[in-house]
């Protein structure tokens, strides 16, 4: 036996146990070792191919010795069983399995009773039953040469319709023996046909074909496209698992089932799963019959129904888990054929973690179990679901999580006109700016033909939580209505007012109302993320991105620790807008003065409503960021006002002026934050002078408000210093006005964003001046990649994604080689500059999991998300912080 | 005597030659000691206050000591002379004035004739004559009530008016005795009434308050503005000279004067200058009196002349050196005022270099000789310059050196019809783009209203040597002609056709026909370029940004080794744009297949002119870069063609249809560069084999190609390593074509762009697949600092530089600090990945002799710039070369 073998029987003995040696066997190989040895349960004995034969395969071709190997467990199979592969009298009959580290759709899967030809298929017809055995060749005929051979599916499709025609039958179970010998020998005409040569009869020769298949499908295009999507490295390769074959559907005392150790929807501790009388698996997934629930084999196969609820209980005791298992049971004696980790839903994850930590005989240790919960699982029972499916007419980007059914409002006043009447409503536009908030506020969903993940519709919709698609860009808005094109080609025509449904969680926009199910957090939703929170202690704490006292409370309400990122222009939308335009067009310091005052007071009262319930924790207020323009019309909309030749009042042609003058190339990298702030001075003292009002009103109330000022865009020391000394004046000038200090205590603290490339360089100098960082990653990603979010997402990204050109999309998971290093270097450096400086992130990869866990890396304090996905980010967040201990962060075995 | 003295006289025995002291004595000091102890040339006795005295009072106040050490200094004067400071029968007189390290306005210049008092004017009256007594007494008085007390100069001015009025003359050297008198009185008055008390009658305390004001003056708003705009250190400080007074308005047998060693503006060896008789240096700059060319003192004061010529040569042997002088005659005795390195123009600069290296008297050291000659000088030898002033009505950015004078055409086909008619053509448009490119060809100058430096207006310009102003924000175009305001807020309506006057080098408009002078290179100026190149040789490079046949046969000529940037969407404007738009409006692979066709020919043409005309030297040729958008019309046209509500043509409906196809926020962020490349393959693809068959048909014609394919905008290795794989095809395709292998011999490289701040992190993987890089400063200084030249430049640059908040515009000489370090990183990585990679500069930055100092060090192997800046950048690059070799690269000491 040469050092290291290729093949290992399931009861191999090997160093480790073998669930923890899926590298080597494969998910589905080690659990079936771990099964046969350790558990000890009915297996049919079986050996499996490792994932080294496998890539030994790819790089040279069939392995030496591997023949000999294989022939070897062969004769041990036989040995055991008393039978002999290929034997013409009494058969072994064998099934090929892959089985890779991660279960992989477009990979070979199965192919069953190798080991009949011609001669053997008597043989086991005289030993069970003639119909069975020409059933089960003229299967492995089929099977064999479809993914053996390539010959294509459909022959054998054709052949046996015409079989059930001629025999006017209409199910396969329907034929008799006659007919199936009939099948047999048209299949093996059909296997001479397509392939110059017959069907081999050798069943060595049949075994290693289907074994080089398993191989070779790790390469199909299916499964290299499935990796690529996954992220699943290229070189791992497959298993083959190798199995003495039991019959399901050898006859009514047999059948073969799939079963859940608890109920994977629920998570409630009861047995889950159905079975089928006198089936083979495929047949249960072929969906022609219908399987019963598995409560039912209590009557119908009881001893088998105890054995089988009895393994469960050793499986989940023994794995700590929630279990899916395939078993077969031939003439009343039960096999296990499969054992992995069960999928779950959201409701089930959270439930099963509790349970299991609960439960004394399983005893599960927290952090493991926290572990377990996926954000996935936190998102499904935040948002509604789709639970059916409807046709696709447009697909975009999924912009904010949820499904949502509406009427089509192309407006945002026809919106608002629509909800009033009592309709859901779907907002359908081109793009949305601030002008159609309050159409946005009241509807279901938002759909956009423009604009990326980081346009203005996207960030509104997450921070309200409202499901959202954008940039569309099928979708083409006319008078009355839009036309999208479906999958298949046909243009629809979409009236205004039809109902229509978007899924935020795929960016798919579908006709008709689908049916949705609402997320509902169950109890365990807040057991499980206060182990989080408890993990995360000190370590990385979650804000959440929120703009007045509503989101804030909602924010806290989601276990947020203080608001991260509070977009000030935000509060000049809406009935506000005027009094900012009133403040951009003053063409006197005194008319910028009474339209600076009138915002101050409603800012005041913002502020103040988001210290209130944010009380005891930090509020950080970003200065005005945004460039001007985006409070004007569009230089399009007013140059078609002008062509259309009606008269202008002094007031628009005011506006248009204004619009011209602060009309820009690249407004992403121009006249915005601290740059404006130092054109218009005016703005930042009254936005700073607001909110030291409202940190006054606080205190004055007994509250403790912690307000953090930040500025943002700047590019180094300078800028930050200079609007610094301004903060100050104005902390001095308010503290003389409120007759306290309200800088005492920690009320205060100035701060900065670092968003271009150029701060992240700087900030050792910048820390000098600044309390605090928050890096704003979204303006860092664009302005790295020299990427306009909202022109090359929904552009370039899904080229470049297809194309390898990105390894994942650098607005949602951030860039770690290149951002990411501009990152680390400002923590460092900052840190460098000031050693108390306390640091977060306000972009949205805040709310992304792996990218919080590269933040923990890079030694930030904390993320701030959106409101919504503060829960996500608080699991995230403990999953980051595990995985530093040494514990590593790794989806469940199934993937 | 303490161990530091605060005071040396002007024979005081230094370590070093005084000259070599000017950071201790001031310039002005350092060459009053020099001429005095080393050359032992008549010098009226003085001793200086060193810059370390002025440190400490500005620090400290009067220094400790201070003192006592200018009364020693006085007593060592008055033992030399053999008169007393303040003595009332024969008083020494002194002169004060200040001599920082670098001679700077707005600092205290002189105090004359300190130690007159009420008694000692009696005696000098005695002893010389009344009327010069009584009116150097007055001067002084008015003098150091101005500078020392703070009284305001109009109070003596409308006392001596008073006066001449009263005595009904015109000229104060009309004025006799008596009336001086008078004035005497009423300046005693005057100081009595601004200041509270008598003007000082005591000469320490004179001395010693003229020696503050000069300290005080270091701080004054205009020396400070000064410093800061040159860069010079604020903590520097001033010298103080004390000088005895010579007196040129002593009499006929008296004079005053300056005197150039050589002549400054043609360099030509003649001695230059003029000189007053009887008369002060104030005279002189006040230009009351005309003065006499300094050949007439030849005969006026033969003697002191031909001591004159003498003391000329000997500073000249001894500076090896043009200088500027000033000397004063006394009764036939010469005395010597002052000597420094003189001011030239560009012609005398280089005249003066070369004729001082072949002079065997002075064997000026060559490297010496090319660092006194500054890329000013350059310039004002290759673009003509106003030698007028006129009024300025508006001002913009210098964009494109060089003086213009032409009418006003606000259209390209303006400009164009009248060029047709023999005028001359300044171009005046809001901003210009690819459709206005045939005006600027027949423009002689271009104004644009928005814009910065790198816009459209400015890198066309710039590339053909057409004087330009761009981002005139104060211009506002109307109907048939434009209006501006001048400084004195009055509004000017400049109609079409008007003549205008535009300077490239200030950035200034103005109103008529302003004279000029034509740039003419004298024939010392390929002497000195060709010192620079040896200096240079196989270090640092010089290649031309060069697009077309004629551009690169122009750089040629300028002397630039190659062309650093060949930009190839240039080759796509004016006739040709209709084949570019043919191509993006293709809905068909077969339409864009004949469009691009046919745009293959033409850019094969003009890839072989620029393979000709640089035959044997590198041609980068960088791939189509910028947005489809800026081939299209705008949004804003389209709009108001659309609401004008004339019928559109389909071509005109599809051109609107592509144009908000490819509209996008942030183009320069947006869909450009390698990223339209990989979204339309085929443009790349007909780019490539453009060039390749330019390529062989070179290489059939017996010539010598060096093409270098550039790619632009990647962000990482994969971009690269795709469209690398394309260009080795197209390479394949053309050598099978053309039946020979175009890649040997090094006719081909592919190298990119080093312009996204993560290409300079990824730099060490990006080099995998690249030969060559070539850093895009432009851009990577947009992206790193957020800054959208066109938006920022204009508005914020102004700003930012005057409040300091940064040191320099970052688009004209480079950022060290942010993207400097991300140049310094992308080398060293790129290097790291590739030993043998060829790195250069084709930003605007490649022409900027500060940026091109910060490129030799960062290890750039060429700089790449427009073609009329190659020989600043050549003479730039030798200058930063000999500094990295020792030899501090200082502007002359006459700063």
């Amino acid at each position: 036996m040469p050092n290291r073998s290729y093949v290992y029987d399931f009861d191999h003995v090997h160093e480790l146990p073998p669930r923890e040696l899926a590298d080597l066997l494969g998910g589905k190989g080690a659990n079936l070792a771990e099964m046969t040895s350790v558990l000890q349960l009915p297996v049919p004995p079986g050996f499996t191919i490792s994932t080294e034969a496998c890539r030994a395969y790819l790089r040279h071709g069939w392995p030496d010795g591997l023949a000999e190997e294989v022939s070897a467990a062969v004769r041990r199979l036989e040995l055991r069983i008393g039978r002999r592969f290929g034997d013409p009298a009494e058969p072994l009959l064998l099934s090929v399995r892959s089985g890779a580290r991660f279960s992989m759709p477009g990979m070979m899967d199965t192919v069953l009773d190798l080991g009949l030809n011609d001669r053997s298929v008597q043989a086991l017809a005289h030993l069970t039953d003639r119909r069975f055995a020409l059933d089960s060749y003229r299967r492995l005929i089929g099977q064999y040469a479809r993914v053996v051979l390539g010959v294509p599916g459909e022959a054998f499709e054709t052949l046996l319709d015409d079989v059930k025609r001629q025999a006017g039958v209409r199910t396969d179970a329907a034929l008799g023996a006659d007919a199936l010998e009939a099948v047999v020998a048209a299949s093996l005409q059909t296997v001479q046909e397509h392939t110059g040569a017959a069907f081999p009869q050798d069943p060595a020769l049949q075994l290693r074909g289907a074994i080089e298949a398993v191989f070779r499908s790790w390469g199909s295009p299916r499964a290299v496209t499935y990796r690529t999507r996954e992220r699943i490295a290229a070189d791992l390769g497959t298993a083959v698992n190798v199995q003495v074959m039991v019959f399901g559907n050898r006859d009514a005392r047999s059948a073969t089932g799939v079963g859940f150790t608890r109920n994977p929807v629920t998570g409630s501790a009861e047995p889950y799963g159905d079975f089928l009388v006198n089936a083979q698996g495929e047949d249960v997934v072929a969906g022609i019959r219908r399987p019963q629930p598995l409560a039912a084999m209590q009557t119908a196969f009881p001893a088998a129904y105890d054995e089988l609820l009895s393994i469960f209980e050793r499986l989940e005791r023994h794995y700590r888990e929630l279990l899916d298992t395939e078993f077969t049971i031939e003439q009343d004696k039960l096999w296990m054929l499969q054992v992995r980790v069960g999928k779950r839903t959201g409701a089930a994850a959270l439930r099963l973690a509790v349970a299991m930590v609960d439960d004394p005989a399983i005893a599960l240790d927290q952090g493991e179990a926290l572990q377990r919960v996926r954000p996935e699982h936190l998102e499904a029972v935040l948002h509604p679901t789709f639970s059916a499916s409807g046709t696709v007419i447009a697909t975009g980007l999924a912009a904010s999580p949820g499904a949502a059914v509406g009427q089509v409002c192309l407006s945002a006043d026809a919106a608002v006109d629509a909800a009033e009447q009592g309709h859901d409503v779907i907002l359908v536009r081109a793009e949305t700016s601030p002008e159609d908030v309050h159409g946005m506020q009241v509807a279901r969903g938002v759909l956009t033909v423009r604009g990326g993940l980081a346009s203005h519709a996207a960030v509104v919709a997450r921070g309200w939580g409202i499901p959202a698609v954008v940039g569309a860009e099928g979708i083409e808005i006319r008078d009355g209505g839009f036309t999208a094109t479906a999958a298949d080609g046909v243009t629809v025509l979409v009236p205004e007012g039809t109902v229509i449904s978007i899924d935020g969680n795929s960016g798919e926009v579908m006709l008709d109302a689908l049916a949705t199910v609402v997320g509902e957090p169950p109890p365990e939703f807040d057991v499980v993320l206060g182990w989080a929170d408890e993990v995360c202690e000190g370590v990385l704490e979650v804000r959440a991105n929120a703009d007045t006292g509503p989101d804030a409370t909602r924010a806290r309400a989601f276990g947020a620790r203080g608001v991260g990122l509070c977009r000030t222009e935000h509060q000049f939308l809406g009935e506000r807008l005027p009094l900012l335009r009133r403040a951009i067009l003053a063409t006197t310091d005194d008319d910028e003065a009474v339209a600076l005052a009138e915002l101050a007071a409603v800012q005041r009262a913002d502020f103040e409503a988001l210290l209130a319930a944010m009380d005891g924790l930090p509020v950080t207020v970003r200065l005005l960021d945004p460039p001007l323009h985006e409070f004007l019309p569009s230089l399009e909309d007013i140059a078609g006002q002008e062509a259309s030749g009606q008269p202008l009042s002094d007031q628009e042609r005011a506006l248009h002026a204004a619009t011209r003058l602060w009309h820009e190339q690249n407004p992403m990298l121009g006249t915005r934050g601290v740059r404006l702030g130092i054109l218009r001075p005016g703005l930042y003292r009254m936005q700073v002078a607001a909110l030291l009002d409202a940190v006054a009103a606080r205190l004055a109330a007994g509250g403790r408000p912690m307000a953090e000022i930040m500025i943002p865009l700047v590019v180094g020391r300078e800028e930050l210093a200079l609007v610094r000394g301004w903060v100050q004046d104005e902390i001095d000038a308010a503290t003389r006005r409120h007759g306290r200090d309200l800088a005492a205590g920690g009320a205060v603290a100035i701060g900065t964003m670092i968003e271009t490339p150029r701060a992240a360089l700087r900030a050792a100098e910048i820390a000098e001046v600044a309390d605090f960082f928050s890096f704003g990653t979204n303006d860092l990603t664009q302005m790295t990649f020299g990427f306009s979010r909202d022109d090359v997402e929904s552009r370039i990204m899904p080229t470049y994604l297809a194309e390898g050109l990105l390894a994942h999309n650098p607005f949602e998971t951030i860039d770690v080689d290149g951002v990411g290093e501009l990152v680390s270097l400002g923590v460092a450096r900052g840190r460098a500059g000031r050693a108390d400086l306390a640091i977060g992130v306000c972009g949205e990869h805040g709310g992304d999991p792996a990218s919080i866990a590269f933040f923990l890396g890079a030694g930030v304090d904390y993320v701030s998300c959106s409101p919504f996905r503060v829960p996500i980010a608080r699991l995230a967040a403990a999953h980051a912080v595990l995985a530093r201990r040494g514990r590593p962060d790794t989806a469940p075995a199934d993937r």
